[in-house]
């Protein structure tokens, strides 16, 4: 990548640009990093005075007017414009394909055209990998695995047996996709373990950060559905049903049997019991434990989980806990006062 | 398996059967997934209207009451019945005992009978493992580790130097066991590590989850007590000693030197303090922290922790405030009306 | 090691002895499991009564008086006297210099001298290691990577492409370090991955816990800085820039582009939100959440994170409510009772 012009770069996302068309831009870098000849993206009104301040060539921006003698690029929308940018400047380095001689594969396992299978990956019988599909050094999938086309795999991830992973998921280092439910019988104090029989379905475009740990079905099957992405250390258990493009947050964690609806979002270490249902689009913010199901829309704070407001409101509340005592007191001195 | 009677299966667990005996069961599958031939199980007061449409050929129960003219197993405990039938059904696959041609293990290593090596095992020095036990592609055992018999390993679990693992253990993949405790003595605000040089002590029958830590104690050992099962994620400290029969939900976490009795109970995302100790068969509810030693039997929740009815009526109390303050308004407004 | 005298110990670590310096120590233990030949260490008041039960030949202590008539060590910090002395009776073993032949090198990968390439390890193009590190069974080096000396890498660490590790560092299990940031522009309904083209530097002398995850930044790098520690399990987001001498226990998570400054503490379950600056030496305790910039020297408890004694206040109202509450229809009685 030598560079192309301002100009050139705005056509490829739709966007205009303000200032001069021709400037070359030669990489994308922060607004505190970026020089003369790269673009820097404004999203975040945090931002605003590093912004003011950047060295960068030309900025990418919503609104110009802040920016008043500059080279921009003006988008609807500056951070999908980034994501489409950053792969012109750095496009995705894919292994070559090709099976690592020391790989060791069932001769069952059947390969797509162009997969890349990395040192020491381990596939037991009758694996499936769709075309394209990378596996990085240490991956191993137990029997039965079957991983879609242009799936990416990076280093150690695991998938144990019988579960599926669809096309364009990425994977990162650490993930256990597949590991034992948490089910147990206890019968005189001893805890008996309930065969986990199930299976875990990914379907596409799925994204799982690093340790991810998604447990197989009891009995029939965990699902995650399509195009959502979930952060490191997040912990989805048994029979789980997770809807299409959600967004799970670290270190967030769903207990067993729930069911999530399209686009619920849980932020960071927040929780859901199991057993219940939250609606499409529910929020769980963070730190927050949803204890029921939910309608659509619900936004969850707190723990046991509460309506966002009615949260605020309370923990407003108990820090003003400290006048409402005074106002009590008060309140006993005069009628003390007037007693008397 | 091409199927039992539903008489033969209940004689196996000793339950009795409603309807036809003869009934022939092919599988055991969910509520909603069973078919004709299959048995499914109801156990759970959520699901009694999915156990009445369910078109299961026969339903595994406690109280048959609800389910007049269908053909049923009933059991005390369907749960541990289920545990019992679903090896009927899904006989655990072990892998063929053997070494893996490409395990590297130091010479001293020694290996009971029909022990399981897979792929890219390594072994150090003075390694001793059990008769049937099953290590996973890509463990890593350090020296003096020991396995006990019948243990299994999933895939990459680390287990490092001089960690003891009992009998029927189960390590998920990714668990870690033995890495240094966190202990810093800090010095002219530098903080210089204390070398961790005790070990772990996991005794028979125990489960840990996938990407379960256990650090290895500072001096002395970090020990889990038989038959406790562990769930993703969660995180036991130095010098932590777990009784018998635990149950750790996912991300729970436990901090150096505290002990927990046995059967305690700590709910997902709870956390201890360290240096404590939790009397056998405390709870700790989920997202609770306990902040200092329980008597037996206690029920600890929110944070602090403290005593679960207590915990209840503050949050409650808390989600009234505003009414209280409306209260006290009113007070102070009729105490000016009357000193008017 | 087969013992010093108590006297040539204290020498080590500039203590002075009470008692017989002549005494013969073999090893050090812990209070209760110490015998007449070893030293144990008291410096935690809760293990008082421990300590002067225990049978260890001499005590290693701050203040002598609670201990009369015994051999002591008297030292002015015991903590980091003790982590001196664990060394000479423990001294870190490394295994032996040499790559394993198992491993896979890029030839364009430059090793010092009397580095240890573990069985399985995996390095891409143009990776370096510096002299004496160790690189234990399974890691992946990823292409460009630099690991500085005498830095030691547990079993199965990553290092994704292009990310550095300093020199002196210890990275525990299953380590991720350069996972992909969780970065999306939501168009549609459809999240767009922004790719994540940063790094990860991890400055000199830093330790990570088993499982933790460090994401590479989305432009720019994340960065910890020289000294911090890290528990097991903790999550750092990309671009977030953490300064020296940082104490991150297990388990917390700190979001993308925020800031800590020098000193700082995350108990453990805290968390941090996105895109704020935790001045130098902040406390956030166990379970908080920090939701702001933070002056120096704060300490934050809760969610959301209020000063620390604000919270204590605000927690002990909520649990005297219950008596608010009475006092309040103590006072509408009375008034009630007035206006009649």
């Amino acid at each position: 990548m030598t560079g192309e012009t301002l100009g050139t770069l705005a056509a490829r996302v739709g966007a205009s640009v303000v200032g001069n068309p021709d400037r070359q831009i030669r990489d994308i870098r922060t607004l505190t990093e970026a020089g003369p000849e790269d673009l820097a993206v404004y999203h975040n009104r945090r931002y605003l005075s590093d912004a003011r301040e950047s060295r960068a060539g030309a900025l990418l921006v919503k609104d110009p007017t802040p920016f008043p003698g500059r080279d921009l690029m003006v988008s609807g929308d500056p951070y999908l414009a980034l994501a489409v940018l950053l792969e012109v400047f750095h496009p995705p380095r894919r292994p070559s394909p090709g099976v690592h001689p020391s790989a060791v594969l069932a001769t069952s396992a059947r390969l797509g055209v162009d997969v890349s299978v990395g040192p020491f990956v381990v596939m037991g019988e009758n694996v499936i990998v769709g075309d394209r599909a990378v596996l990085g050094p240490g991956c191993v999938l137990g029997d039965g695995v079957c991983v879609g086309e242009e799936t990416v795999l990076h280093p150690r991830v695991v998938i144990e047996a019988g579960c599926r992973v669809g096309a364009r998921c990425i994977l990162h280092a650490g993930v256990v996709v597949g590991s034992d439910g948490y089910g147990f019988a206890t019968s005189g104090g001893i805890h008996c373990k309930i065969p986990q029989v199930g299976a875990v379905v990914i379907e596409d475009d799925v994204e799982l950060g690093a340790n991810v740990c998604v447990d197989r079905g009891s009995l029939g099957e965990t699902r995650i559905g399509r195009g959502t992405k979930v952060d490191n250390l997040v912990q989805i258990a048994h029979n789980v049903r997770i809807g299409e493009h959600c967004l799970l947050v670290a270190q967030a964690g769903i207990s067993g049997s729930t069911e999530l609806g399209h686009h619920v979002v849980m932020a960071g270490q927040s929780g859901v019991v199991g057993h219940v249902r939250l609606g499409d689009r529910t929020v769980v913010t963070g730190k927050a434990g949803a204890v029921g199901d939910t309608e659509p829309g619900s936004m969850i704070s707190g723990f046991p989980g509460r309506p966002h407001a009615e949260w605020l409101r309370a923990v407003g509340n108990l820090f003003k806990l400290e006048a409402l005592r005074r106002r009590v007191s008060d309140l006993e001195k005069r009628l003390r006062e007037m007693g008397e």
